[in-house]
This record gives C-alpha cells, sequence and structure tokens, in this order.
C-alpha cells in the first residue's frame, strides 16, 4: 500500500457540456437569472457529469466513523462509547442519517475505521479497524504512516463502491466523539491559526469546556509544532481514522468524475486537507451546509466556499449534505423539465 | 360579498402539541439542537397541525395570476402579454412552478383573476377575471371596491379548495408582469417608506429602468397620499388582484388552520397586508426564501421574518417556497423516524 495514488491528477471540468447547459437556461421560460443558485446547480453537475442535462436521482452516502485518542481528554459532550453505539444505530436505521437515506432513496453504507470497542458484524458496515480508534496526540502522532495509508484507501475503496452502485453523486459523512477537536487541530495547523480561533462546542459544550477544549488543541499543535509543514503530516500527526478517509475519498472523487457534496465542520477540514494535497480536488466540491460551529466560516473562506444552505446543523455524518440533496434534483428537473420560450409561444425580455 | 369574515379571529396555536414535539426531539440520537432549523421546523408544523407528528406530504400549489394597469407605464423588462401566456405555460406544465409541482407530487391550481386578455378555457385554471387587469394606479384606485372584494374571496376561495384536497400546507404563488411595481407601492405606504427605498428590477430592469420605475411608484404614492391610512385601502388603490387574493388567502389560512409557506417579494408583500389587517395571520406564515429583490430585506424585516433559504431566486409563481417543501419533509421524517437514546441504547450527553 502507498500513497501515490494521491498525487495522479484530477479530472478536468467539461466546460462544452457547462455551456450547453447554460445556453439552455437561457431558453427557458423565466427571466434569464431568476432561479439564482438552482441555475447554478444544474450548470454545476453539467460540467462534472459531462451532459447538457444533468441528474441526481441514484445517491449512495457513506459515512466514516472512528473514535479518537484526544476524547480521552474530555474534549466531547458525549462519551466516547458514542462512537460505536452510533455506529450500531446507523445500521438499524436510527440515527438522523439513516433517516436521511431513506427518505432520499439513497443506499447508506458505514465504514468502521476504528471504533474503541469492535462493534461485531453489522448490516451495512464494513469493519475497517485499523485500530482501538487514534492514538493520543497530545503525546504522539494520533496514526502511524501504515494506519494513514490505510484510511486514505478506505475513502478511495468507498468511492469505487459508489461508482459501482451507480451513484451520481458523493456524500462522506463523519462519527466520531472528539472529532471537532481532531479536525480543528488540523484546520488550524493547515491555516497557521491559533486553537481559539477555531474551537468551538461541537456537540454542546459549554464555555468552560470549549475553553477547555482549545488549551489541549493548542497544546497538541505544540506538541507537533516542527513536523506540520506538510498536510499528510497533519493529517497523521493531529487528524482522525474518517478525517483521512474523507481526504482520500474527496481527491478519489475528483479523479475518477463523481462530483461531492461536503457537509459540514469536519468533511470542511477534510476538504481543506484534501486540496492541500491535491489542488485540483477543489473544481469537484460543493460546500453545501454552513455549520453551527464558529470555525466553520474561516476553513471555508481558506477554500472560497460558500454554502448552499444555513440551517444551524452541527450534527455531521453527512445530514447537511443530505438536505441539499433535493435542491439539486429540483434544480436538475428544472433544467431538464422546463418549456423553452419558443415552445411555450412566451415572449422574451424586451430588448429595446 | 362582504369583507366580514376578514376579521374573523385566527385560530390559535396548539401550544401542548409543540411542547410534546419539543421534548420528544430531546429523546432523538442527537446533540440536542444539532438539527438546527429542521427541529425548529418539525416543532412549527407540530403547533398548526395539532399532533406531536407533524407531515408535509400531501400538497397543493396555488398560482394567483392577474396583469396590472402600472404596466403601461413600462415598470417590467417583459412585456404585458407574458401573464396570459405564463397562464398557459402553467396549464401545459412547462413553467418552473409546473416542474417544481411535479416534482413534488403537488398538485397545481391556477387562479386567472384578470388577464389582459381572456386565455380560454385551459386545463387546471379557474377564470375568475375581474377584468383586464386593474386600473393605472397612476390616474385612479388599480381596483373597485367590489373587486377587491372578489380579489380577497378567491383566495379564500382557494384555501377551501386546498383543503378539500387534503393538503397540510398552504403555498400561493403569483403571476403578473408589473407586479413587483404594485408590491412595492403596497409596501411603502404601509411602511411609509419612499418608493426608491424599496424598488428593485423586478424581472431584470437595468439602473434606469429601476429608477424610471422608482419615479413612477413615488408618482402613484403621491396621487393616492391622502388615502393610504388603512391596509385594505392601501391594497385597492395600488395592489393588484393576485397581490389582493394572496392577502385574503393568507388570512383565510389562519383562520382555518392551513400553515402558509410564504414564498417571495410578492407574496411577503401581501402577508405584510394580511397581517396589519388581521394580525393573527403571522403566526400561521413560514417565510420560505429571501427574494433577490432588494426590497425584500425591509418587508421581511417589518414581519420579524428569516427566511430559510436564500439562493437568489427572484421569480415568484411560489418557487421559493415550493423549494423549501423538500426541507419541511425531511424535517418530519427525522421527528418521526428517528431511534431515541433509550430505544438505540445510545449514551446521552455528559451531564457531569
Amino acid at each position: 500500500m502507498n500513497i501515490d495514488w494521491l498525487i495522479q491528477p484530477t479530472a478536468p471540468l467539461d466546460e462544452a457540456a457547462a455551456r450547453r447547459a447554460r445556453e439552455h437556461q437561457q431558453q427557458l421560460t423565466k427571466p434569464p437569472g431568476s432561479l439564482g443558485q438552482l441555475e447554478m446547480l444544474a450548470e454545476w453537475l453539467a460540467a462534472r457529469q459531462g451532459t447538457e442535462r444533468p441528474a441526481a436521482d441514484r445517491l449512495a452516502i457513506t459515512v466514516f466513523a472512528a473514535d479518537h485518542g484526544l476524547a480521552s481528554e474530555g474534549v466531547s459532550a458525549f462519551p466516547q462509547a458514542v462512537t460505536g453505539e452510533m455506529v450500531k444505530n446507523f445500521a438499524h436505521g436510527g440515527a438522523a442519517i439513516s433517516v436521511l437515506a431513506r427518505e432520499l432513496g439513497a443506499k447508506l453504507e458505514v465504514v468502521n475505521l476504528g471504533t474503541l470497542k469492535d462493534t461485531g458484524p453489522l448490516p451495512g458496515v464494513i469493519d475497517t479497524r485499523l485500530g482501538p480508534g487514534t492514538a493520543n496526540a497530545l503525546h504522539e502522532a494520533a496514526m502511524s504512516t501504515e494506519q494513514l495509508q490505510a484510511a486514505l484507501a478506505a475513502g478511495r475503496g468507498a468511492v469505487a463502491r459508489t461508482k459501482d452502485k451507480g451513484s451520481q453523486l458523493f456524500i462522506g459523512g463523519d462519527m466520531g466523539i472528539g472529532n471537532t477537536a481532531s479536525a480543528t487541530a488540523c484546520a488550524c495547523a493547515l491555516l497557521d491559526l491559533p486553537a481559539a480561533a477555531l474551537t468551538g462546542p461541537g456537540t454542546g459544550l459549554d464555555a468552560a469546556g470549549v475553553a477547555r477544549k482549545a488549551a489541549l488543541i493548542q497544546q497538541a499543535l505544540d506538541r507537533h509544532r516542527e513536523s506540520l509543514g506538510e498536510p499528510l503530516e497533519i493529517l497523521r500527526r493531529l487528524g482522525g481514522f474518517e478525517i483521512a478517509a474523507l481526504t482520500g475519498s474527496y481527491i478519489a472523487c475528483a479523479q475518477h468524475r463523481l462530483p461531492v457534496l461536503v457537509d459540514g465542520f469536519i468533511t470542511s477540514a477534510a476538504a481543506l486537507l484534501a486540496v492541500r494535497i491535491q489542488p485540483g480536488t477543489r473544481d469537484w466540491l460543493l460546500f453545501c451546509h454552513r455549520s453551527a460551529e464558529p470555525g466553520h466560516a474561516r476553513i471555508l473562506e481558506a477554500l472560497g466556499a460558500e454554502p448552499l444552505l444555513d440551517l444551524g446543523l452541527r450534527l455531521g455524518e453527512g445530514s447537511g449534505a443530505a438536505a441539499a440533496v433535493p435542491l439539486l434534483r429540483l434544480a436538475c428537473a428544472l433544467h431538464n423539465g422546463m418549456a423553452t420560450f419558443a415552445d411555450a409561444g412566451v415572449s422574451e425580455k424586451d430588448t429595446g
């Protein structure tokens, strides 16, 4: 196993398809531009699916789950056991993303990259445990090189399965108690910011908890300070298995022409890692939701991203990306289904 | 025909159902509040549908269409014939709202309140023409008292049909070349603002066109200045048939317990009229989309409204409200379908 694949080129966009889609939009019976972002979404998909008639009907969702060494320091409002419990909840259909997947007619796959305890065989869960969670980044690198490579490759493997299922989009979700701490640490290292600039409440810390979490993240940053020059090394030392898998998945999507719906805070940190490792990845990412986690704004800014939705979600699991899927579907339906001015005999804009 | 029905009381909210819904939300396997607006939407519907288990599955959409006397002054980027042409396009399934209704599994009804020319019999179109458009408000009141009463009643009738169809929500859309001018005039009179403060490009005027439109709206406001004390008189003198129908429909919804999804600029002006006529209406309105029309912000502010979506739409037809329907459906699915902590054996938040 190696990481040479990460630097393989990403796929170019199909500018001709985008242009045809844009020209088609101009013919539809509405004032030009009056469907706003819904027009943009259809064009965005057209350029990536290589067709003037984009679609978002078929969908598979992957949730990557793993535990975090940092969680033992008390960086979350929830006990660490919840990661494994939620893996079971995903499998049994009771979690938010389970319900969203059902509503969207999407297949849901969970990849267990390393919960603290073995969760046993579960329907729809792929067991790829690389350890009982990552190591504690306060004291050592979160991952070995082998674990990092395996986690990145697990993301790539999930993308291959998503394509095999015929999905027209990729949604990666995250589950891991403590993972806002790991994601924050990675983003701080990438953006050269102190922990306090990005640390937030995650699943629900109070102000004292946030301050404590920021101090711990700063300790981790200081511990590894001399070794944070390269994004892969930042990911290895401060990240999580699921964050690495998301990072690998996004790069693989860009290489294999699968448009990505990015969810919220954790996934945006993974997106930032992916773009720093392989800049061409950026073109394949659609940012779906502005997280209530305050540090998200800085990460989005660094990525030049303006999310579609701002609904105050702060859950992860891919929920914010899933919530955007109906908008993509409506955008495609409008693009493909509306009458043209000529067809409908509707007068165009006065040009005098 | 009279307007006594407008002052009939609006229905109270079911606070007990809202409380039970809120308590149920707290038990679901997610950090409390982490689904943000999606939790709020489920509670909002619960309070109005009078059930702990709200639903947004069954839907009917009504588009009110009419022409405007002001349009002859050149306040729109499109020729006035487009209103009637679009009524035909709605009926033949080619307009944006036609496509959205199909995608959402919603019944679409169009009420022709007064296009310039008779559109003839069309499938799904109810012909209630009150005249060949309103009169030109630069010179006289847009409507007679009888026309105003009939237009308000047409809105009420549409609500009754919507309930008969079993729809769990009300969406009213608008179509009428020149109607941003009429809506702007009404909103300026209600908010005591000069035309320039609220006038925007509508379907696509350039800067010179916007300036000309603002001057014309100001002329209309000045023409009727002495008679703009009461919201119904503002509506009669400056409004449009479809704006009056929307106003009546919103009040009727509040009286008959049908939650309303408000669309964009025109519908928000109608909502402001409705709330000024019957303040209890406000409780039944969910604002779905922030229009790209710049004056919308002032109207929303006056209504204390913060729309769910901001997608840059500026089309009308109910399109921004329709785009929000999938979010309500996802909110209900999550609310009704997620496992509780107890059911799923997931640990709750640390309380230590």
